[in-house]
């Protein structure tokens, strides 16, 4: 046992699987949930994770998990769905993209699979968005 | 046909935003999902974060984003409940926590809020799991 027991903060660091290839260009443009209107988009995974997709299928349901590159780490609190009406709430009872940690939850369904790339959908994540986890519905 | 085996850089970093208080200790001992017969834990938001919590109700049911601190990331297909009779599957199409990027996905009931302790559950993740995340269920 070492004598000191300093409590440093744990940094931990994702490594993006994959990206997006969405037609969404911009995030003032995207729908803010795939259920409200979003398009299907291609997820593409990189080769050195090609295995993890092994027992993936057209038609299953999956949580895919982003990093919303674009976001703000640095708001703790705001009007949801950006209306000024609605009184500033903290961002852990949102699904403001700008957080702490900016990841993004979204639920989808496999449309397709053409070897390493996945199309899915909906999906409100624009073009570029590292793609960090992939998750079965359970 | 060269298809380079090159990894992406490690970009993103994620700040833990609080950590799991439970009784469950040890990985070896936790249910496998929340669901099956896991106990109540607190969640203990740290105090830069605390404003994030605005909002958030006894009662509400909200996903817990955490990370497995104590998996493996070299893992890309494992044996589905660690049962050799299932066959070798991808981890993205299983809910193990041995994979690339180990985010645990925890959807489970806020019981009370005390301050910046969230009593919540069913959830199985041990005793000093960082939490990274918190989204509310939509």
């Amino acid at each position: 046992m070492s004598a000191k027991k300093t409590r440093r903060p744990l940094v931990a660091r994702l490594r993006p699987v994959g990206v997006i290839r969405s037609t969404l260009r911009r995030r003032s443009l995207a729908p803010r949930q795939g259920s409200e209107g979003a398009p299907d988009a291609w997820l593409d995974i990189d080769a050195w994770a090609a295995e993890a997709l092994d027992g993936l299928h057209a038609g299953d349901e999956i949580i895919v998990i982003t990093w919303f590159h674009q976001s703000r780490r640095d708001v703790f609190r705001v009007h949801p769905r950006s209306d000024e009406r609605n009184p500033l709430t903290g961002v852990f009872a949102t699904r403001s993209p700008d957080r702490p940690n900016p990841l993004g939850l979204h639920p989808v369904v496999v449309r397709a699979i053409k070897g390493t790339r996945l199309r899915v959908g909906p999906i409100e994540a624009i073009d570029r968005t590292p793609v960090v986890d992939i998750k079965p519905v359970l």
